[in-house]
């Protein structure tokens, strides 16, 4: 943010606002407080069988690596209608959206994920302009080495613990920066 | 957005970028497209033996009825900190937070709602500075027709409802806008 989206002027401060407690961008003109708040990503776990739906990303970040259908969540949809209308963009596919599964925070990005399960009554899929190939596989067929995004590889393996557990109650975690490992542990094992 | 936030000039138009689905802020002059997305509200319903903790509003909206702690996420926060934050915030309350309770979208005015339930160790709190009041209330004393927000009410009638019950698995609603009352049903009971 260069300049007020509400006068144009080019005088914004990055302080704490009077009565607040975190900096915001101020405008020095128009005084208007530009606030800035996390993302939701909605996307969906879809099944038919005993198989999960997953895409191959097109685009970047993490082209070429395999993630399940998620996007930003956009003004005027309920999570679940955009969970839906990112497996319809992503994968070709409509499914029937199922219970929320996995809530994860990751504060260091600004972002919520937010990953329902659901069926896919029929395989029928295609790859969208998003993604490279749409696949079915089986557990022993997920491509663990290859998964775009923390947040997928989590739910995944969540998913298939708890479909041997035969429950699957909504799971809500941190996922933090990614520490360093320090000089002196470094092939340490 | 009435000025481009990159480049400060006023040639925004409010169209579908190429290759996109929904109408966005695009600058004419730089091209930069401004995404405008859901913002996240995190709380608590705090609970002390078996009082519930709620903040009588000294803000607008809803000046003068009552609700829970909740506010907007803010960047670099997890949903519970968030909600811890909100909490002592508003009812100078320190709690821990629980499980994630009740999730309610509200597509028409671009919130997602996100409520914990959270253990009130030892019953201190006090007004903070967007509440004129703070207390516990028990079952029987809510103010039901003084609540500030609907998503509130579902949630406290939804707490009450699964204390009964012994159980509560996060619940997951949408709350559309309240449709207008047709003319020939208006009086109809």
């Amino acid at each position: 943010m260069r300049f007020c989206s509400s006068c144009g002027s080019s005088r914004l401060d990055f302080r704490i606002p009077d009565g607040d407690s975190l900096p915001r961008f101020v405008c020095g003109e128009c005084g208007e407080i530009h606030y800035q708040n996390p993302k939701v990503v909605v996307g969906c776990l879809p099944t038919c069988g005993d198989k999960v739906l997953m895409c191959l990303r097109a685009i970047e970040p993490r082209r070429g690596l395999w993630t399940l259908p998620a996007g930003f969540l956009e003004n005027g949809e309920s999570l679940s209608a955009g969970a839906a209308r990112e497996t319809l963009e992503e994968a070709g596919a409509t499914v029937e959206v199922g219970e929320l599964y996995t809530v994860i925070s990751l504060p260091q990005i600004h972002q919520v994920y937010m990953v329902f399960r659901a069926a896919l009554p029929c395989p029928e899929f295609a790859a969208g302009t998003e993604s490279l190939e749409v696949r079915l596989f089986d557990e022993q067929e997920i491509p663990w080495d290859r998964i775009a995004f923390r947040t997928i590889a989590r739910t995944l393996r969540n998913f298939f613990l708890d479909r041997k557990l035969g429950a699957f109650p909504t799971r809500v975690s941190v996922l933090e920066r990614r520490q360093p490992v320090p000089p002196d542990l470094r092939g340490a094992g």
